[in-house]
């Protein structure tokens, strides 16, 4: 039994997942994680959380069991974390907030951070939960990712400070 | 310009999003908003939160656009809360949000919360994003929704513990 079922005293399904969630950053480490960065350095730069912080949501995931680690060094011991079955799942959360974020937090001359390529239609998804062009429901196999400039560039200036440093 | 647009140093939609939210508690406040609660009281008594905490994630879904408040009555002066556009359209990722909850933070025993009927082909919605019988994409104004008995019995508590104190 995972802490969401122990320590809530109800039955609804969002107020679980919020307790797993349990508050800011651990959103942008899922981010990170389904982006492809499953290593600590790397996510901690892009999430922008101190060490202190990352570390906590990294150990809450873990113990919730949406992620997990094996080490990829012995010296220095060093870990890559993994989504697993339970992690992966969320993704559609993520993509539905993806969508609010772009239509409700954006100005019109920011760019959409990321785009997809629908790989079953060849063409592009847009920001939906559907395909723009075919309509049917996106699944994260059968989308290609590519970062807007102004997003790589963001994310290339926040490595290079901390790399450079 | 929202708080999100300003604090925000970043493109990616899932942390301006994550930057409106602002840690628990919100989410709970938005899925009393949409299954029909307005007033603060009931509100705070069904999400658990102090009235501090409750009153400040109203300041900050209002200052941030997804909620107003118009006045129920003068004397006292109470006001009732309601999702405006960009609340509404937040449903999508409660919705995907409820159907992990579902699916990974409960156990075999626990019943579903809330049990939805789909009106366009008029049988049971499942816990998904589409229609478990006819598949189509699940849309908040063709769901009709009915509480487990045990969910509305854990509402029903909730509200007697602080109506009879």
């Amino acid at each position: 039994m995972s802490n969401s079922q122990k320590t809530l005293d109800t039955l609804c399904p969002v107020a679980r997942a919020e307790e797993v969630l349990g508050g800011r950053w651990t959103l942008l480490v899922l981010r990170e994680l389904f982006m492809g960065n499953h290593r600590f350095d790397d996510i901690q730069i892009q999430t922008g959380g101190t060490p202190q912080m990352i570390t906590g949501r990294l150990k809450s995931l873990e113990a919730e069991g949406l992620i997990s680690r094996e080490p990829y060094s012995q010296r220095p011991l060093r870990y890559e974390y993994r989504l697993t079955p339970k992690g992966d799942a969320f993704y559609p959360v993520l993509l539905a907030l993806r969508e609010w974020g772009e239509t409700w937090c954006k100005s019109e001359d920011e760019s959409v951070a990321v785009n997809f390529t629908h790989t079953v239609c060849g063409q592009p998804a847009g920001v939906g939960l559907h395909c723009a062009h075919c309509g049917l429901p996106l699944r994260r196999e059968e989308m290609i990712s590519k970062q807007s400039a102004d997003y790589a560039l963001e994310r290339k200036i926040r490595w290079e400070a901390v790399k450079k440093s």
